[in-house]
């Protein structure tokens, strides 16, 4: 095969058109404002947006490049045969569009259509033809090369195809399993190609925006570090040293802090991160973060950055971002949204109904409020939602309100003349009913949705509804969450601790190298539980997409805040304890989630339409079947065996 | 400290110098082409290499880019104290230079002096003031700063800085086990903040080139991979499945293979790699490649690919590349050099002596010659070794023969008259040695090197000679191997297979996935012990800093290789055999061995001084103490335990 690939390349060099494709590989020996030109006159693009895609490679075009301008050209191209007509016609495809290729009837090239008619869609062929103007009225508008075809003169199968177990389309969706089974094939698809290229250009404007024009230092940190306080969920990594192991980090933070009392001041990396966890939440156990750091910085200089930094990145053809974002405090978001990473493209906010509800006859609620002071009642109003909600839909919502707390949803429907239906309407006073719709500015049509207990979780309940709500509304056809509209919002003034789940004092909300605010330094040693951070969440439409914080630079109160606050043994940091008394600069920086911004961006809800290889749900790889089976002197090196025991293989 | 830093924030927002510090930052709010011209009057700098390594930032400006255009500006400084004089003068450092500071010596700033003159050193502090010409005389024409000084108003002690272990001098060498666990302090000094820079623009071009250029397109591949065949070298990560584990893997080969299949034609990835072995030849565990794939591209098209990339990339400042870069297959270089990366700064080439010492009178080598026509007799040429090599310096080079094999090495001393000194020299017959001398062209002051046994065995030994050879000659000073020299050569033609150390037939003298030599192809099914393949080495200066191939892209003969001639289980590679089957297009690559290439351009014999926070030769990180051990409880998720028995720690 690769020997008959070579002869037959031999013989291409014979033909009259190799040999100025054999001049054109020279020029390419040249720099490239020297070949530009040459190439230029080829190509009917402006040389600013000059992709020389066909350099050092046995083409000559693109099968999506050729226009009418090419005609009369020699072509050379190589790609897929994407489908065959009437012996006439073969469409071939490559990575950069579709040309249609046209057979030579006559009996001297029977070979030529011999070979292509014949061959199983997805084989890959390498043609030679000539370029040629669509016979008048034949002109396909739809086709980016339609005004033209290629009149083939030579042909090589280079690979022919087996029959696959999916068709290469677009629109063709197979289940997930056998496309990840078979990821080359869905690769193959223009979504997935085009998320993998859209992917690469942001990546690469972050780079130049960063490098190029702000100075900063692009700097690999290990992947192969020591368990850290905390790091539940890290991978481990048994070493040839019998009972030593290194652990994959979830993020380069104190490296990147370290970088800093090193003097490299401006330091950014597209880092891989490691988090070894459940994955229902459509995450992976691998991933990718834009991770970056700065010397000599506050809070909004951070912010400021990535603004600008986004702006720069952001992909041709979408609408321009408008600077700066908007910003919120964790307090007001939780509030408002029942959310720290609230979608703001619809508003059906929540409102603080409590004193409203204190004397409404509404007894549950009368209670709740005389019980403690610190439970409220939340209510937000679907708009319209009483036209297109059914029984079903409501039950459903009721259902995710008994998952979070055993108490419920209350939900009014509004109808004519002010009135309210709902098992809560005959209890509920008239003037509260009145205040309680003037609250929400209710008409008609509208539903108003209720839910009371422990202020913060109440919110978050009725956070979770109301996306809940939107859901269930746009099943119906109500569009509330444009996907063109891109609403950027910086979360600010996070706690710094939170109580721990088991009741045993307070823990981090984020990382114990978060900077306390500075109006509230002095009350990390008397009220921790009071600090505000300076951390701070960026989100868009919903998404957490970024997170970091100014550092704390001072060695005592980084002890202070690992040993008083946290009960943590600070010994496994000495070595940053140490780093942070060796002149270490005031610094931050934040990390953005780069997956889960391309999928927000490409328009997905899967991050795994956006990795070239993702792990399934289960955090499997089924094309090469990882994780695998290892045996026991394959594991003789890292003086490790498997626990004795029955497999809990799921 | 935070709150004092915050205070002192707010106060210098009143000085009028901040006000326009502010302005400053609300520009950089406008896109970068409305900034520069603001920004440009303040540089002293063309704009073409205009970078803003000061936006976002609480410096208006760096220390090392004040010059006398900017006498009589208001600044705001940071870093760290390097040393203080007279209580005057105090040397500011940053990451970018040094300028000298003036404290004022009046009463009313006595607090600034009493805080700058007192620190200790590496502290770091924020200073306000004007900056001034020095006056007539004082100028440092040393100092890049030299022409001006910073007369201080204002001072914020930001960070004290304890007694460091050693101190940030570049000239000042401390043990490297001391120098790993600070390395925080190593990064300070002005060689590895270069050296780290440096990295980062190369990398930066290499983007450029492949991504703006010539559209290749950025893809992560996985890490949490499978046990691949072979992978004797694998770190292993148990999964939370009992008794299945994830790989690291040593390159991203499946992957860009399977890339090409999917469509990608163009492929790059500066790619973390893995290695789990010995360190001692400064390699590391985890390493750096530029990673990269072509489909419908030949051997030539790739070289002229990275030779073109290289050039690109190529740092300032070093004498640019000629292209293309010589080529010279496997067995020349064995034969000529006695190595498969030659370095060609210097001669002393092999010579086959065979037929001189057929019949010469030394009964070693003639029955050496008569046992087996495989044997042959090596010499080469150590001009002028004679008057610089001592006895123990010979002994030396005796010592590695003898290590390399049971054959010992003959030397013999050219004198005047043609005649040679040495323990072979009374047998050696007169024609003979006149052959030989003039086979060597040998002159009076030479040394003369002779070695005999199974040919390649032997000219690999002369290799190690050779370069013994000079590196005893450069300790005597004689310079052979210029450092600002870059000889880039490609190795090419090397054997498809090689024999298995333990004699049971072949294995890949790279990996499976090389495809054979276009004219060789038949050889596969009949001799493959002669098949040469499409592998391509770079080498630069002795080391090999690139190695790729063109890939099998047929199913049958890759299976054919594995089973048949390699004698492998196919069974873990039926996805890439699926994949081939699928319409794989042709396809090759290559990846740079970047840690390698850095060390050379960055003139340093070890990689870890081009590695932010390498491991020591133990393959440990001194800083943190990775590896470390784990508990039986930490280590319960994944289902594996120690295995018991003793220690077996380093």
């Amino acid at each position: 095969m690769t020997k008959l690939f070579t002869r037959n390349r031999l013989a291409v060099k014979m033909s009259s058109f190799v040999a100025r494709w054999l001049v054109s590989r020279l020029f390419r020996g040249l720099t490239h404002t020297q070949v530009q030109p040459v190439r230029q006159l080829r190509l009917a693009r402006p040389l600013s947006s000059f992709k020389d895609v066909s350099s050092y490679s046995l083409r000559s075009h693109t099968c999506g490049e050729l226009r009418a301008v090419h005609a009369g050209e020699d072509v050379s191209l190589c790609g897929w045969v994407q489908f065959q007509r009437k012996q006439l016609f073969v469409t071939l495809r490559d990575s950069y569009g579709v040309i249609q290729l046209v057979l030579p009837q006559d009996k001297s090239h029977a070979d030529i259509k011999q070979t292509l008619a014949h061959l199983p869609p997805e084989s890959v062929v390498c043609v030679q033809g000539v370029v040629q103007l669509r016979p008048i009225g034949e002109a396909n508008k739809a086709m980016a090369t339609g005004d033209v075809e290629v009149s083939v003169s030579k042909v090589e199968m280079v690979n022919k195809s087996k029959i696959l177990p999916f068709q290469i389309r677009d629109f063709f969706q197979v289940n997930e399993h056998l496309r990840l089974k078979h990821r080359y094939l869905d690769l193959r698809g223009s979504q997935l190609q085009n998320n993998l290229r859209v992917r690469s250009q942001v990546i690469m404007k972050m780079r130049e925006f960063l490098v190029n024009t702000h100075g900063f230092v692009d700097v690999e940190t290990p992947t192969l570090f020591r368990r850290t306080p905390g790091g539940a969920r890290e991978f481990v990594v048994p070493s040839r040293e019998k009972g030593k192991f290194f652990c994959l980090p979830q993020s380069p933070q104190q490296f990147k802090q370290l970088l800093m009392v090193g003097g490299v001041d401006r330091y950014f990396q597209i880092a891989k991160c490691y988090r070894d966890e459940d994955l229902r939440q459509d995450r992976q156990p691998e991933f990718t973060q834009v991770d970056i750091e700065m010397s000599f910085v506050d809070q909004r200089g951070v912010e400021q950055l990535i603004e600008e930094l986004l702006e720069h990145a952001w992909p041709d053809g979408k609408a321009p971002l408008k600077l700066p974002f908007p910003r919120m405090p964790y307090k007001d978001a939780m509030e408002k949204y029942g959310s720290d990473k609230p979608d703001t493209r619809f508003g059906m906010e929540l409102h603080d109904v409590s004193d409203i509800m204190r004397s409404s006859g509404v007894t549950v609620f009368e209670r709740l409020l005389k019980d403690s002071p610190g439970n409220s009642v939340q209510a937000f109003n679907a708009k319209q939602a009483a036209l297109h909600l059914k029984t079903k839909d409501i039950e459903k919502l009721q259902d995710v309100a008994k998952q979070a707390t055993s108490k419920g949803l209350s939900v009014l429907q509004v109808v004519s003349g002010g009135e309210v239906k709902g098992p809560m309407a005959k209890h509920i006073s008239a003037p509260c009913k009145k205040a309680l719709l003037q609250e929400l500015q209710a008409e008609e049509g509208d539903m108003l949705l209720l839910a009371a207990g422990e202020h913060l979780k109440t919110c978050e309940l009725l956070g979770r509804i109301r996306v809940e709500c939107a859901n269930v509304l746009e099943t119906h056809g109500v569009h509330l969450r444009d996907p063109d509209v891109f609403n950027f919002l910086w979360i600010t003034d996070f706690p710094l601790f939170v109580p721990r789940e088991d009741g045993s004092g307070l823990e981090s909300a984020h990382h114990p190298f978060t900077s306390p605010h500075p109006e509230d330094t002095d009350l990390v040693f008397s009220q921790p539980h009071k600090v505000r951070s300076q951390h701070y969440d960026l989100v868009l439409n919903g998404n957490e997409i970024a997170g970091g914080s100014i550092r704390i630079h001072n060695a005592e109160l980084q002890r202070y805040i690992l040993e008083e606050v946290l009960k943590e043994d600070a010994s496994v940091l000495d070595h940053l304890l140490e780093a942070l008394q060796s002149g270490c600069p005031p610094h931050g920086g934040i990390a953005i989630g780069l997956d889960r911004l391309m999928a927000v961006l490409c328009k997905t809800d899967s991050i795994r339409d956006v990795i070239a290889f993702p792990k399934s749900h289960a955090g499997h790889d089924p094309m090469s079947g990882a994780p695998s089976w290892l045996t026991d002197a394959e594991l003789q090196p890292f003086h490790v065996r498997v626990q004795p025991g029955s497999s809990s293989e799921l």
